[in-house]
């Protein structure tokens, strides 16, 4: 038996606080229980009636002498840990805590939590909340509204995990008039022990779960959600609303990339390497779930558009371009099967225009035609008013006309919520129903993707070398604790180690040095200041480009002394730094971020105006694979920069793949490393002309 | 008496063509006069029967004495043209047709279509349609659904002109489940007559209207709707769809200015100048609508939530940040009240959460405070289940506590969709009323970037003088007809002659002219050849930049001579440019284009990347003002660079739009002026610096 069986396919509960009386909420639940014919056995704890809801109630679990699977805790907070020391008595593990007064309230109520949860890890029980809205599993064989929310769930094979209480009511109460198939949903409330990743875990392997929708304010373990999803997105598609965009609270940040690592920025980090589907609102979440849920996958990206109503054809076709969809044009064959049948009026041209006068019997020939057209890959069928024919009689016919195909078939039903149910009853496994004519076409458009991203093949050719060794020495031979960045020469030997590709660089202490160094490397040259608290090289004057000559590099020495001296800085200074100039190629940017809860992020983008605009930068978690670091450069907006635009020529992108992987591989050798910039990091298509012109490392030593 | 108050204030309608037969759209059409109790009289023409839905029916119009005010025709399309006959003959001007079978079929439709309008025209006659689904006046006093749409328009401030029947006819069918106070509909079909702008002028002076709606597939004339919604936009929004955004059937373009003109771009250009708020969906449009019909427009940007859904109200928080609003923490002194009679656990800050437990009276307390609080321009209140209190009960009650507010009030009732109707009734002047968390928070932003276009003064600073006569001169002494390029010399002074800067350039015929001139402006220089069917210079090889020197120069001549010769355009080379070289400042791109339906347009945005990859272009219809180009420029993704990023100074963006004036001027002055390019066009923060470096004028001479 699964671990969280108990919770989605108890065969008994009990509801521990149930009210006798009518508007109390354990009351409404166990109304719910029973209005909806849950399957099991109900009993109520009541410490002072013996009858609830028509139910025998009894003073403790304790004095139940059958077994319990399930308790829903619902007495009040100062009650909690006293019921979960009875349901301990009776060898109950699966706990539902609806109880709120814990952590959301402040640090009481944390304290309170914290005392909870060491309670049940004592008693070895899984706890769901507190502050929760309760569990529903609608399979006919189960039938639990374990909620207190008004409403009939429908059944169907979608999974819904909800942080959020209110918003899980709002949903589970229109299911029905929504045409929401949702088979499993469970309020997870303030997550002090079972999370949105235990919840993962147990869908991935459960059949009865087909789609699985999250709505989450905040990860609970970003990593382990990554590691999850991943795996379940090779089975099964993932949809979430990650609420609680605002940046407020992130800490200051010191580097390019630090200040670049938005909140925001790392959950869709974490996000896209997870294969899940971002939505924004509750609305677009169950249209992509339920057309996963009932339409098959489509093959490709061709909509054929069947439909009464021209105008929302027409918004539909639009959404199917910006979806990534085409709507081709229909073979000969099947317009002149059409023609025979459809009013003269018709247009015959992909959408299909029945207009009004069009019987059940010509939508569904019309829809058969369609659907056996080799143009198409998937089937639209748009009806709205002014209706001459039954819609629920028209659309039965045509998914019987259709039902046979491998093809994706999706109806949307223009203003008639009456309808939909009549549809349910009508056709109980209809195609999935939309009341506007975009959904359709988005959904389609995000089925594709995800088929995409099921089937991605695992990219292995690039290998590499390191020398750990040599830069564990560095760390090792390093004598400042705390938060302080490195030195540019360990920066350089640290890069160099890793096979990342650091502009030459030799220091010098003099002119002299200087001088010889310049002829060495050959002119023109870059000049740069050198000292532990001088770390904002350009800020302070002590950064010399495209020196020509001798007397230029003199002069340039003569420049960076006295703008230090005018800064009071003259004394920090250590001495020079002498790299070639480089000129030309294209610039990006590397970074590695320590988020506070995600961990090491490493981040690509574009140099420029594209960072410094656009923002156009992506974020993932270490440890991503070569065909991770692929699709994070392929998903930049400037990605076609980096296949050359105007006849330039491509640069070496498996190069900056390699680059990604060795920083990568860098810090899950030294997760001390608590930032990093290499900025800028020259691209060409030569792979020896790729080089980094300036980077920057800072850590926190222990 | 204005023009179309017949249309949509009749005294009396005949329906010519009037069925007799149950479910016949006619029969339905009148059903729907009777049942929405139309104030007026009803004429039934039915040349067979005498009584047609309880009515009497007349065999012609001329057969009944009174006056008739509106003609609805609904008889087969071969019998149109007699009963316009007949309309003239009984002294009928305002016909609406809803027949179909014309344009919209094809070319034998097309025919018919032209012979009507003519038809109309000789007796004077207004035309809606043809292929149109009617038209709706919910006011009480009017009480006209004439439309064979089964629906109860509900009586609002909205005005809706839709060019698609069916999406019209969706529309009316759910206006009291979406509490859309649609005052006035009318469906435009073919727009044969009558079009969108005709509507827009008329709802422009109409006091029931206070939003217009609009569902565009197609401009009947650009120009003419941007010109009356400039003027309709001091006064009310207007809100458009407009659909068909595919740009198939794009014309060939060969200048870069043509390129990015697409159908989408020159479309959101004209809607852009006209001040009108696009959307995307049916939903989004009439989201916006009620907001502007019910609410108060907001003072300023910051929100206040009030709510008993925590996960909802964190969607709405997100939602504002998205569109411009904050959501500020309230005064200690609000916090302050509230908490006093709020339960316990209720969150104070905002969004104000005050959980299921809380009563009407808390809730309207609550309000009270909120909405007085200084920190808020705005109150959005969001209810959802579970509900421990009614819902009706309880917005009534906030209503009553806030209704004296100059401030905004927006109300979300998420999941009760039966409470919609139950509101409308409760409370008849209640805010406007959403389903979900996100569009309060979206249609405050739009109402207070319509407010900002309302609000925007009129600059009229910039001053300048063209020399019209001598480009004149210029056009006059050419010879050549049609389409062909203008030889570089005469771009040269026709920019010069309207003050606009391009970069001095001498045209030297061989080697000799060549030196001399290069002496005079100075090394470096820049080599360009000239040819009349030399216009793709890069292409040819045909430029070189940054010659330093006597020998540098003469191996340039020599290097595309050479060129010219591989490709054999040699004897096509009629001579040389010689240019200062320049380098530096901040490259944009200028263009003219000739849309085939709205006519001129002036394109402007950023060089590079910005074009290249984003194609971050504006365009707007010649003509526009002072302000226009600011809004024009200020709307690019890229405006950040005009201003100067990383230190670098702004730019003289006075002198851009100084530019982009002389250049609607110029078009306005030449319309023979097919397309131009400046590309680039180099600005700097010092007007004198600021230089064209390339340009290219195409002409097509009648």
């Amino acid at each position: 038996m699964k671990s969280f069986d108990k919770f989605f396919y108890p065969k008994s509960i009990a509801i521990i606080g149930a009210s006798s009386k009518p508007g109390n909420l354990s009351y409404e639940l166990i109304g719910n229980l029973l209005k909806f014919n849950y399957i099991g056995k109900i009993y109520p704890i009541n410490t002072k009636s013996d009858v609830v809801n028509t139910l025998k109630a009894y003073k403790s679990v304790t004095d139940v002498s059958d077994e319990i699977e399930l308790a829903l805790i619902m007495v009040p907070k100062a009650l909690v840990i006293p019921a979960i020391d009875d349901c301990h008595k009776k060898k109950i593990n699966s706990v539902i805590l609806i109880t709120a007064g814990f952590r959301e309230t402040g640090e009481e109520g944390e304290k309170l939590e914290n005392e909870l949860l060491t309670k049940i890890r004592n008693c070895n029980i899984r706890l769901v909340g507190p502050n929760c809205m309760g569990i529903i599993n609608s399979k006919p064989d189960v039938s639990m509204n374990g909620t207190f929310v008004l409403g009939n769930p429908l059944f169907g094979g979608i999974g819904f995990c909800s942080q959020s209480g209110a918003l899980g009511a709002a949903v589970v109460k229109t299911v029905q008039q929504n045409d929401i198939g949702l088979g499993q949903f469970i309020s997870i409330g303030n997550k002090a022990d079972v999370t949105e990743n235990d919840i993962l875990k147990y869908w991935k392997d459960n059949n009865d779960v087909k789609v699985i929708t999250l709505y989450l304010e905040s990860f609970a373990n970003p990593k382990e959600f990554m590691k999850i999803c991943r795996e379940i997105t090779k089975i099964k598609p993932v949809i979430l609303i990650k609420a609680a965009k605002t940046n407020a609270g992130m800490r200051a940040a010191s580097s390019h990339t630090g200040a670049l690592a938005s909140a925001d920025a790392i959950a869709n980090a974490i996000i896209e390497q997870s294969g899940v589907i971002r939505v924004n609102t509750v609305e677009e979440m169950f249209d992509i779930a339920k057309a996963f849920d009932k339409a098959k996958m489509p093959k490709g990206n061709r909509a054929g558009i069947l439909t009464n109503a021209g105008g929302p054809a027409i918004l539909c076709v639009d959404e199917c371009e910006k979806s990534g969809l085409t709507v081709p044009e229909l073979q000969e064959k099947t317009k002149n099967e059409i023609a025979k049948i459809a009013p003269p009026e018709a247009s015959l041209h992909n959408p299909v225009d029945l207009l009004p006068p069009a019987t059940a019997d010509v939508w569904a020939k019309a829809a058969e035609f369609m659907i056996e057209d080799e143009n198409i890959d998937s089937l639209i069928v748009i009806i709205g008013p002014p209706l001459t024919y039954d819609t629920v009689e028209i659309m039965t016919a045509v998914y019987e006309a259709v039902k046979h195909s491998e093809k994706s078939v999706l109806f949307t039903m223009m203003s008639q919520d009456e309808n939909i149910p009549k549809m349910q009853t009508s056709v109980p496994e209809h195609p999935p129903l939309f009341k506007f004519p975009e959904p359709p076409a988005r959904t389609l458009g995000e089925m594709l993707k995800f088929k995409k991203w099921k089937e991605r093949e695992s990219k292995e050719k690039i290998k590499f070398e390191v020398r750990k060794e040599k830069v564990q020495e560095i760390f090792d031979s390093l004598k400042t604790k705390g938060e302080f960045y490195l030195e540019f020469e360990d920066v350089y030997k640290i890069l160099k180690y890793y096979g990342i590709p650091i502009i030459e660089s030799v220091s010098v202490t003099d002119e002299k040095g200087a001088l010889n160094t310049a002829q060495d490397i050959g002119y023109p040259v870059v000049l740069k200041c050198i000292g532990k608290e001088l770390i904002h090289k350009t800020d302070v004057g002590g950064v010399k480009l495209d020196i020509k000559s001798k007397d230029e590099l003199l002069n340039s020495i003569k420049d960076i002394k006295e703008s230090l001296k005018s800064k009071n800085l003259l004394s920090k200074l250590e001495g020079f730094l002498i790299q070639p100039f480089y000129k030309g190629g294209l610039e990006t940017i590397f970074g590695i971020v320590n988020d506070n809860s995600a961990g090491h992020m490493i981040m690509f983008g574009l140099g420029g105006i594209m960072v410094e605009i656009l923002k156009d930068v992506k974020f993932r978690l270490a440890g991503f694979d070569e065909t991770d670091a692929y699709d994070m450069i392929e998903s930049l907006k400037g990605y076609e920069l980096l296949k050359g635009i105007r006849g330039q020529k491509a640069v070496d992108i498996d190069f900056v793949v390699e680059n990604l992987l060795k920083l990568s591989k860098l810090i899950e050798d030294f997760p001390v490393i608590e930032e990093l910039d290499l900025n800028p990091f020259v691209f060409s298509h030569q792979r020896e002309k790729c080089k980094i012109l300036d980077a920057r490392i800072k850590l926190i030593m222990p």
